[in-house]
């Protein structure tokens, strides 16, 4: 649960640094946009952006609607053991789109980065920088930036077609598939593209 | 290059078979349509639909605005060698995609998969019968028709979601990728997931 404030002025500052959060990462994208920019677009003091959220992907996290800070969830996958990490990885993905306050949000944010060049700009640099791309960054030792974005663009496609199939679709065999059903089909190609290379 | 015929009447008979065959499909969905009702709904002979279409998965292709029919495609793929499979399977899915006539045509399948429940339900039948499901049925022995579900749905996931990615999103790196990089990243994938199991 993450704290919820009130201005003197009767705002909700919180919601003001999503909102104005929300503005900057549309105008500049992900990579170039800085705390310190939101917290003055917002009007607010830099360490007030700070107290709300721990860091940009978290903020990014609640611009989007997702239903997690990935960035705790990433370090997780990351910590856990190297052979592990590709079927850790969709383990933790599909606990959280087969969440019944999960799934609809992670539907609407995979409907409009299908739909609107915006949010698809957005969504490309958060997955390749800190989703997916911080993954192949942390054990694909000596790669090159293009290798890594290139590997951590395999992974995400490969999780979001195995969405589109679950829960946009709707093969029936995938929806019926368990999640560990899913993660044994799944880890060994997640595990190829972000760790083995 | 299809062959044109007008009728007596003056209309296009192609053009009206693909017409009948969008409605039909669209009601009954992909597996259900017989050709025989296509042509009772034109209001032709059966056999003038066998003359215009090589086959219900020709005249799907027609009506969804393929850029190819894929049922020769995938047999070329099954015809070649069963440890080429998944290599093969990708550079003639990339061949169709990276053309200037196959991509826009492709992009609006995928679009109207995401967004219209009649187009997922025809999408969802043809892939797992026709396209995937055809090349897991062959390499399959013994699976259970579930399982031969699950694979085509995980391959059709796979090539999915990397469109998703090169075409839709846009991740530079898999934008600039040759289709050689993507073959033999993606091959291995493709090759689990349809023939080796």
């Amino acid at each position: 649960m993450s704290p919820r404030g009130r201005r003197p002025g009767g705002g909700d500052t919180r919601a003001d640094i999503i909102e104005a959060a929300r503005d900057e990462f549309a105008e500049g994208g992900y990579d170039t946009t800085s705390l310190r920019a939101v917290a003055r677009r917002a009007g607010v003091d830099p360490s007030l952006v700070h107290h709300y959220f721990d860091g940009k992907p978290a903020l990014f996290a609640a611009v989007i609607g997702a239903p997690a800070d990935p960035s705790a969830l990433i370090g997780q996958v990351i910590s856990g053991p190297r052979e592990d990490v590709g079927e850790n990885l969709v383990r933790t993905f599909l606990t959280l789109w087969d969440s019944a306050e999960g799934q609809p949000r992670l539907m609407a944010i995979l409907r409009s980065a299908m739909t609107q060049e915006t949010a698809r700009r957005m969504m490309r640099e958060f997955l390749t920088r800190e989703v997916f791309g911080r993954i192949a960054r942390e054990f694909a030792g000596e790669a090159s930036p293009d290798e890594i974005e290139l590997r951590a663009g395999l992974a995400a496609g490969q999780m979001a077609g195995m969405a589109l199939m679950r829960y946009v679709i709707e093969v029936p065999a995938v929806v019926q598939a368990s999640q560990e059903d899913l993660v044994r089909c799944l880890g060994p190609t997640l595990q190829r593209y972000l760790v083995d290379g």
